[in-house]
């Protein structure tokens, strides 16, 4: 959830301004991950190590780095440089200056890194330290991981870089990306992960001679018995020295003659790396990177030479690592003429559903094809039930699309909050197919429920927009959304994209039943007409500018609905919590009579959902309930429905389509009103207040 | 949702003050089923009909009476009356002296109509009479029924009474229990229901002659062809007169002579006749009663005879109605020392849980017989999946013991919402169990779903409160919860109970396995120390209400928590949305990060669950996320357990339990605290507005 930006500038000269700049701008691009407090690490003016950290955005850093350009050195030229720099999220202790990254091992800042994600055993290892004499400063868990690195390092002076490193991550519990730098290992860098998403863009003059560069072997690394430090304290290291060996060369042998063998560098040895926790960060430098998988533990030597280690050969690994290609590009991670990524996201709607559709419907044959699915439809068919499973709004995406499922595959179809499905240890069955939903794919409690699911023979389909990510490796099928990055924190044309995956799937399982096919027709033809639709849908922003300054002083608001729009309920009321703080809750219009009535008075706001649809009638019941109890809703029903329109008092009037697509439009209104009540409340939209974009930690 | 009371006195001589003052108490008695208006309607001094109706409770009504004293004739002594009267919970039209019940045919009082539930057609039954030239002054549905008897009496004069109401009951569609009272027929009275429970008391000096009265069969009574007035309007009545033949007599003949083929009195003709929706306004005059069947049409003539029609013979229809004998006490609905039914059954829950188990658990052989179940386990261990469905209260109570039973049984378990899992049309399948959760057996939703599944071939498990009721008599097997009459709108006492109830099930469905048994034994061991650690935890009153006045003036409280305690939460939440009008909901604490989190701030009030379980490690990370955003959480967690107490500002410790049965623990704390903030609040703990105890319709 906090992002991690290093950059090594290697015969390639650069001014300290330049560096600090490039360090900056990668945690600019990184916000949106976390943004409490953020921090540079670089090399000071004499020969120490330099770091600056500040409480708030990243522009308060950048100002307070502005206020001591002279003490930095801006105009000093270099040759080769390694900074790394963090913004955070703050998991354990509060935002502060001294809680933010980079940690360091002592006063002398001797050994610095960078974390996501979560330490769990830090404790364990914190009184191990402390007993040793190290003192502590912060209230973090990652302050532990810089102490033993030095603890380590004073132990074994004639270990490398990369062989603490090693040594460290075998005494952590939990998830983590972590980036080194250290006084000792000047112009070097070594970063590593488990858990938490890493990945390094290498820039180069002259095009690289191979795509992949080699994953090297450390026989066995072992210093404290192979086990990390747990509850039961198991003293002092051990004092054989369990090393690389594979390897092994002697310290200051010409490494540079067999370059080619770690990366694939021409004649000419100028070099830039960049390490970020997410591409967004990278793109603008490089299109050349490299995904790290969990374990690999990556270092730049003095050298400059990038190679990814080991620490055990496994079967399933593939012994290399490829050096991929991002498609991505800038502008598209740009705001562009809105105010927020979000409203931009929002706006983008007409076009990202386009992108979900694009070459897997066909209109005119009304024939769906998901190329990843295809292969296994079927054994989806034979299958005993599906299990949808994600979190936040990708859940609601599931609960949107739940009714369609059930309807088109006549299976049980269940839905289930990633966290309470592991909690439950929910059994699962080998002819079960599991679906897991996730913008970023690397959503820590989804990532962890499909191992579950895996590991118990079930067929696993991943559902997420970025390709490469956990939940795409590790599934096996999927569907790539396609709605291009989301940078706003409060997921919005994701949802939309996620909703349409899932009732292709529908339209592809039920392709062969006769008897579907006068509804497939109609949904597909409901879904063509779409992107015209949500354009009708976003020209009511100026009807909804309005209705939110009815309500952007109020402290609650409801959400009612049912049917299919139930999930639209539910997502319309986590946007408004997500950026507003405003308490709204998405409550299913049958529950009414069973408690929320009560909350029904003159002054409650409430929203209400009612379309033309199965539960129509329902649903008319419910909004003479609420109007009975004084209660005048803001309604969002079709276009030119009168019926329902004489109970409310205000009205937004959507267009029609087939039901199970309606809530693709319903929901728009509500993203556009949490949006509007946000900027009308002062709330910064695209980083909401204690939140992050992708949770990568449970 | 409303409470319909009616009395009957045959040559049993009783002041007009006697009657008002009993249909008043019958109304008091069902005041906890809804109470925005009441009214009653009886014989006026000048052989008219006079009606009295006013907004506001019951007590208000009686004011407004007791004002009319001289008026109403209290002292006049009657020897036959009819009186009918009703009190109500708005669903169309607001509450208003004129909405209020009884409804009327005209201004000169020839027919009136209470009526519980809903009539969906209303609207097309009103245009019909509208062009007839009647006169609507109400916005409720119920108002047609009274304009239509008085135009079928116009149209047919001769037609008894019971003839005119079989007429009306075919135009109507929807859910409804009615009573009728007219000027044409004094001293007669008709019932009849569909969908909403009514049941008629019979009191007598001698003991009755018989234990049933059998149902008499009209041949065919179809006005307007047998369809109901549609969309489609059927213009006038068809000439053709099909009344009941079968029984056929003519008027004034001596019908008394056969008097013992309809209700078995004997040579004494005195008889009292008690109709209501709800057995608790009758057990205090007799305990002798019918359960009325849908469609059953009850009427008492001029010679004081009860009789029961149905207009078409079924093959199904046990063609007579038992007189059971309620077997409830009438202490059992009084108040005590309590100040609300809310607080008395909170605290009479470590006997309530007892009652529960009472007979069905054995400690020391560690066995569990659920008699009502017991034949049909094997057939439930073939199955394919558990359904749980149930709405409110009783569908927390699922969701607290899905894990459970996911354990136990090894199935896979789905909880849905009884009216989302119809608005779904969710697939069932023949071999899928499904339980019915609810605590009066009549919920509307609850029912229908029930319906749903057993036409689908399911076996239909019930788990109520009320024996007798419709969810009772219609499922195949099932389990009363034995908690007792529960009255306050709150329900406390039967979510226990019903929890209980589906871990008795689970232990009960595991007894085979070798392997559950150390597991058996924990919860069988667990549920013996049961009474004494709610005791224990009732305690905490003083506490509780200290608590409750640090917040009770917040507009909206969190409550936090995951695994076995997320019901509690959801409970939580759902009994002080209830009864203090303040916005709480139960968040998983899993899903904080995905959203919640953005609400968390000093001012907001947050109730955090966190006792020693499997996830007592994440509930902790998820204390600490909502500490260092300056949340100061009260903490619910197990007794002298200090790890979590630090980040708390108030703690509530309970005792520990087994994880499975911890949530009945952790739950009594929020009813009480819901119950001290209500009573701070000012508001009125039995009868929350807007609520009524037992939905009845949709």
């Amino acid at each position: 959830m906090c992002g991690i930006f290093a950059y090594l500038n290697y015969l390639t000269p650069k001014s300290r301004q330049e560096i600090i700049e490039l360090l900056i701008r990668g945690l600019e691009r990184l916000e949106y991950r976390g943004y409490d407090s953020a921090g540079i690490g670089i090399d000071s003016l004499t020969n120490g190590v330099k770091l600056v950290k500040q409480t708030g955005k990243v522009k308060c850093l950048r100002d307070k780095i502005e206020a001591q350009r002279q003490e930095l050195g801006f105009d000093r030229e270099l040759q080769v440089h390694c900074g790394i720099a963090h913004t955070r999220w703050a998991t354990h202790g509060v935002p502060s200056d001294i809680n933010s990254h980079p940690q360091r091992s002592n006063e002398d800042n001797e050994f610095l890194v960078v974390h996501n994600g979560i330490i769990t055993n830090y404790k364990d290892v914190k009184q191990f330290l402390v007993r040793k004499g190290h003192k502590f400063e912060s209230d973090t868990d990652t302050e532990v991981i810089a102490k033993l690195v030095k603890h380590l390092h004073t132990l074994h002076p004639s270990y490398s870089f990369r062989e603490l490193v090693e040594q460290v991550i075998q005494q952590l519990e939990g998830a983590f990306a972590l980036a080194f730098k250290s006084k000792h290992f000047p112009g070097e860098l070594v970063v590593t992960r488990r858990g938490s998403p890493l990945l390094v863009g290498i820039k180069t003059k002259e095009k690289l001679a191979s795509d992949h560069i080699p994953v090297l072997y450390s026989k066995d690394g072992c210093e404290f018995g192979g086990r990390p430090l747990g509850a039961r304290d198991r003293g002092l290291p051990a004092k054989e020295d369990h090393r690389s060996h594979v390897y092994e060369l002697p310290h200051g042998l010409a490494r540079t003659e067999s370059s080619a063998e770690f990366l694939p560098l021409g004649d000419d040895k100028q070099v830039e790396y960049f390490f970020a926790s997410d591409a967004s960060a990278i793109i603008e430098h490089t299109n050349r990177v490299i995904y790290l998988l969990d374990d690999d533990v990556a270092s730049v030597d003095c050298e400059g030479i990038l190679k990814i280690h080991r620490l055990k050969r496994s079967l399933e690994d593939s012994h290399a690592r490829e050096i991929t290609t991002l498609k991505m590009e800038i502008q598209q991670i740009m705001k562009g003429n809105f105010s927020s990524f979000m409203q931009k996201e929002i706006y983008e709607q007409p076009e990202s559903v386009v992108n979900t559709m694009r070459g897997r419907i066909n209109f005119d044959s009304e024939t769906v094809v998901l190329g990843g699915i295809k292969e296994h439809l079927s054994e989806i068919r034979r299958c005993r039930r599906l299990l949808l499973i994600a979190c936040g709004t990708s859940y609601h995406s599931t609960i949107a699309t739940r009714q369609l499922l059930e309807e088109l595959t006549e299976l049980p179809v269940m839905v289930d909050l990633a966290s309470d499905f592991l909690d439950r240890n929910t059994p699962i069955f080998r002819d079960d197919v599991c679906f897991f939903v996730s913008q970023s794919g690397e959503t820590a409690d989804t990532l962890m429920a499909l191992r579950y699911c895996k590991q118990r023979g079930a067929l696993i389909v991943g559902i997420t927009n970025t390709v490469g990510s956990s939940i795409c490796r590790e599934s096996h099928c999927g569907v790539h959304i396609n709605a291009g990055p989301e940078i706003g924190v409060a997921s919005t044309k994701a949802y939309t994209s996620q909703m349409i995956s899932l009732v292709m799937f529908a339209l592809m399982i039920s392709e062969d039943r006769i008897s579907a096919q006068p509804r497939r027709s109609e949904i597909i033809q409901g879904l063509r007409k779409l992107p015209e639709q949500i354009n009708e849908v976003l020209a009511l922003d100026c009807k909804i500018q309005e209705i939110s300054k009815e309500v952007f002083e109020k402290k609650s608001l409801l959400v009612l609905g049912r049917g299919y729009n139930y999930a639209t309920c539910l997502e319309g009321a986590l946007k408004i919590k997500e950026i507003t703080y405003m308490h709204s809750e998405g409550i299913l219009a049958g529950e009414l009579k069973h408690g929320p009535l009560a909350l029904v008075d003159k002054g409650m706001p409430i929203i209400m959902i009612c379309t033309r649809d199965n539960v129509f009638v329902k649903c008319m019941n419910a909004l003479q309930q609420v109007t009975a109890r004084e209660g005048r809703p803001i309604l969002i029903c079709n276009k030119n429905d009168e019926e329902p329109q004489k109970y409310a008092s205000s009205v937004l009037e959507v267009p029609k389509t087939v039901d199970c697509l309606q809530g693709l439009l319903t929901v728009i209104p509500l993203q556009l009103l949490s949006y509007h009540i946000a900027v009308l409340r002062g709330c910064n939209v695209d980083c909401p207040r204690n939140l992050a974009k992708s949770v990568t930690v449970e």
